[in-house]
């Protein structure tokens, strides 16, 4: 078992980010200037072709930590950001912006692709959080949720399904076939986005990947819009929501 | 033209309630201890069967005018409250309760039902305010915002397709049939709310309304339960909804 080690601290707006790595998983968390303080803990995903520093990524770990009082981690996905990217994942991306240039559906390529990576995200997450629980700032038993949207979701399906920790989750922006199947097993409180006029993702696919989660409690918001259109103000209500069952679990 | 008189005040918990009637209209002005004091008003209506004070409509009153900082309007809709119930009223409100307690589906009386009342609620709302904006408190050019579920959804649709001072509304739980041609007037931002285990609005009926509004802005808000289940942060949103869009314009 690898030891979490840090490489680079910076302080930027008054967030402390700490760059690490796992063995081969390069990682940031992010925290007060302080330092974490056993602040809840946020598993922040990123989308297909981003990585652990994108704006978005940044911007929603900065509100977070600012407005929601948590400490944030983001990982680089396999063949993401500062990882090597194999033939196959080439490839793959490859076919998807040929299919996107088409005008063809890429949902059938997104699906399976992002499958075969999440099968190698989640035990690195898992792997993570065991790491990260045994630094004397975060400690083993605190509240512990995940947000993350398109890769982010297709990820976060399955590592909610299996990963008992997690109480509490912010996904959307994906095709139901490849991860209803472990949606169908979650039961933690859900918020789900949509975006109404999605070109990718059809309406009725959205709302069936939503209606799939065994979660008594869930909630949907969709904004008319594109697939890239997603208003800043759900990253308010996705805070908003994580503190909501977090802060209350703590 | 009648004039609009105040009978009676309530302060409670820093609200101050005044009643008032404008004719034959009973109605609740909200607002701050000190009075109106120019803030962007929102027209609040009820849903069948309760009135201008029921509950529902103190609570969300309390959190517009304290957290969103409006001054608010109710009004007793015809056929509720105060008001008298006519022969009609009697016979429809019979027939939707046999239905319901037989089991059987209500939209087709309560659509029909609810445009009736809604055809007498309409120019009472703009009476109401065309008397408001007169008052020195309130004024002629502040932002109108309008918030209404059920049967405040059906009065809510044909006021907002039809008065332009209003220029964002909250709406939701209502059935397409009777509204969905106002709704396709409608192009100011829209916050609409549905219940996804609704035993009397099937998921189809309410996504088809969300549908029909014209406006490039407009969020679906969808909640796990039953009918009578809307999660009370809705209101919290509805109220953060109203508050970006009329204190912008403010």
């Amino acid at each position: 078992m690898h030891t979490l080690e840090f490489t680079a601290d910076t302080t930027s707006d008054g967030v402390l980010s700490r760059d690490f790595v796992l063995g081969d998983i390069p990682g940031v968390l992010w925290s007060g200037p302080d330092g974490p303080g056993r602040a809840p803990l946020v598993l922040l995903g990123h989308g297909g072709g981003t990585h652990k520093r994108a704006p978005a990524m940044s911007g929603r770990a900065d509100l977070l930590v600012k407005v929601g009082g948590f400490t944030v981690v983001t990982l680089d996905a396999p063949g993401h950001g500062d990882r090597p990217r194999t033939a196959t994942d080439d490839r793959e991306v490859a076919a998807m912006q040929a299919a996107m240039a088409a005008g063809e559906p890429v949902g059938p390529l997104v699906g399976p692709y992002n499958a075969d990576i999440a099968a190698r995200a989640v035990p690195e997450w898992r792997a993570v959080l065991d790491a990260l629980q045994q630094l004397p700032g975060i400690g083993a038993d605190g509240p512990v949720g995940y947000s993350g949207l398109n890769m982010g979701t297709a990820i976060g399906i399955p590592l909610v399904a299996t990963e008992p920790r997690i109480t509490a989750a912010v996904l959307g922006q994906f095709w139901p076939e490849t991860v209803a199947h472990f949606a169908r097993r979650i039961t933690v409180p859900i918020e789900f986005d949509l975006q109404w006029d999605d070109e990718h993702i059809p309406r009725e696919a959205g709302l069936a990947l939503f209606d799939a989660f065994a979660s008594t409690e869930k909630s949907l918001h969709v904004n008319a819009g594109r697939h890239k259109e997603l208003p800043r103000f759900e990253a308010d209500s996705a805070t908003r929501f994580l503190a909501r069952h977090l802060h209350r679990a703590a």
